[in-house]
């Protein structure tokens, strides 16, 4: 067995972190094995060192770490559609096998929990000489994109966002003019990259002050950098005018609860941050931040009703009407004659509905 | 002149209520004139009652109130489409005229807030022997369905909801089985009964005991009544298994924040109620379900990303060293040498994005 140089945790352990050897893989018929030449480094690789996730493959006491990764193709046969020498990108994520979404290929919407996660859960990643994966994984790099490819996993979790920001407002006319980013880090300046290449009017809002290099790559986007230290957010509006889209990337659960009092009728906010772990304790406005991330969840505000609405609950009552008879008919119980409205407004209110009977015809 | 009785308010005077003569409305020759025969009551009539909500139409001091409504057409030309005696209901919202949503017909989603309602802002409703209107915005209803029409207005609010639910969903795969909805009132129970009627499991949660009417009238629906007094909302799903679909009926704050910690993954919240007014101070929490409904807002979470986020972020990488060349390189401050991998791990964290350069190819 060929031996490589690997960086390693023992998951759970705190500062367990060491480089080491480790089996260089060797490439099965229907894989590709790749030379890593970069990976980067986030948070998730920071809460893993810190003892706070992270799952070994099955059969291992260690993971190699590693999820932002950039290689170059070693050895490949045919089939793969990558020769030697071709820059690839892997993906992280790899399907549990059973769900609907997994076996549809939508792996980011497991819903077993199943999944597992190179550098991440249950399987190693890219924090090694080599690694080897299924050619459907590889994302080919243009050789021209070389310097900046290790940003793309990055800039995949932001992709995702901005691509489901859409898809959900495909249910209504909706032409977003101005959107604004929470948080200043990668993911948030990826974000803004992205929403202007969208052709959106774009702010960034960061702690940092105005004259760093944050602001600078936000100026070079053609985005409007806004140091917010100790400001409201809920008076950002006010500086950035009406705001279609927001995307959080702070993590911080009141930053995340202001984000939902600023947005523009209709707007939309995407959270895109859990609070980072190292040691902090989730306060309960957190972990809702947390399960709406991690779930994939949609939390919708909803007023008022189309025609169209009326229409289908004519529908629907007639369908009532046969599968419950009755039923509806349950729901009003209590009839005024419509002089004694008095006995209704200003007083305690029992039952389910009143209705006030104004004529018979 | 001719005159009829009408129960009108003057707005923003608390307990100015009264049945009074007003203008019987003379049909014009586009229009519809509707004899009223019950209007529902509900809590917006309560919250403009108290003074709290409400506006007269232009020229008048007060408002005809009610906007839960059951006529039956007295007059009409030959072009409505509707004859005299056909029963029907009018809908409530008519569109500002600027904004693109009503321009297509969308004036529950108006974004200039220019919008009218009939019985609540700007337009008088229908406590009145009579009212005319377009029979665009009269819907037919079904002789059938006469005992149970007046319960139209508020289901349309359900329907809405549940249509923007599936709407939403359309981003994914999505099979959803089980449903539960918060609040036993009118609208939490004709949610139900939608619901129902879509094939979904059901639970509803209310305070009352097993034994309320509310109760019957779920169980008439082949729904499962949960009674929650002094149980945690968090501690649902352990009653009735993973919930798709959450409906929140009741406005209070802290049961919608529960309701944000009780999704499935990939599970969608659906609020359709704002915190109550007379003389309630909204809290924090509040404000923000208040913002969210009224606006049609939505917040979801985003986690990890499928392979067409990678191959996305490709194509935008390109266009983004096209328009703004040299920023993406940037947003990498630093690249350790990957044996420095500890000059990171547990240290302070300056700079946008660290790399480990692991081979130079």
């Amino acid at each position: 067995m060929e031996i490589m140089k690997a960086i390693t945790i023992k998951p759970g352990v705190k500062n367990s972190i060491e480089m080491r050897d480790a089996p260089d893989p060797a490439r099965g018929d229907d894989n590709v094995k790749v030379k890593v030449l970069r990976v980067g480094l986030c948070g998730t690789d920071a809460d893993i060192y810190a003892g706070e996730y992270g799952e070994a493959p099955p059969g291992d006491d260690y993971l190699i770490l590693g999820h932002e990764n950039f290689g170059v193709v070693e050895e490949t046969n045919g089939n793969s559609g990558l020769r030697r020498g071709d820059y690839v990108v892997s993906t992280v994520r790899r399907p549990c096998g059973k769900c609907l979404n997994c076996q549809q290929g939508e792996m980011d919407f497991c819903s077993s929990g199943d999944y597992t996660e190179r550098g991440i859960k249950g399987r190693h990643g890219f924090m090694a000489e080599y690694y080897t994966e299924s050619p459907e994984y590889l994302i080919h790099i243009p050789p021209a994109l070389r310097d900046v490819a290790v940003l793309l996993e990055p800039t995949s979790i932001v992709e995702k966002g901005i691509d489901h920001i859409y898809l959900i407002q495909r249910r209504i006319s909706w032409q977003p003019k101005r959107a604004l980013v929470l948080g200043a880090g990668p993911v948030g300046l990826l974000a803004a990259a992205v929403l202007r290449v969208r052709g959106l009017e774009t702010f960034v809002a960061g702690r940092e002050p105005s004259t760093d290099l944050r602001a600078q790559v936000a100026k070079g986007l053609q985005a409007s950098y806004l140091s917010v230290d100790g400001m409201a957010i809920t008076d950002l509006p006010g500086k950035t005018g009406p705001l279609d889209i927001v995307i959080e990337a702070t993590g911080v659960s009141s930053v995340v609860f202001g984000a939902m009092q600023i947005l523009a009728p209709n707007g939309i906010l995407c959270l895109l941050s859990v609070t980072g772990g190292t040691g902090v304790r989730p306060e309960p406005t957190d972990r809702i931040n947390q399960d709406l991330v991690l779930g994939n969840n949609v939390v919708f505000g909803s007023v008022n009703a189309n025609p169209r609405h009326f229409r289908k609950g004519v529908e629907d009552f007639q369908s009532l009407e046969k599968s419950y008879p009755g039923v509806l008919q349950k729901l009003i119980t209590s009839r005024l004659p419509w002089h004694d409205y008095g006995q209704w407004f200003g007083q305690k209110r029992t039952g389910i509905k009143t209705t006030l009977e104004i004529s018979t015809g």
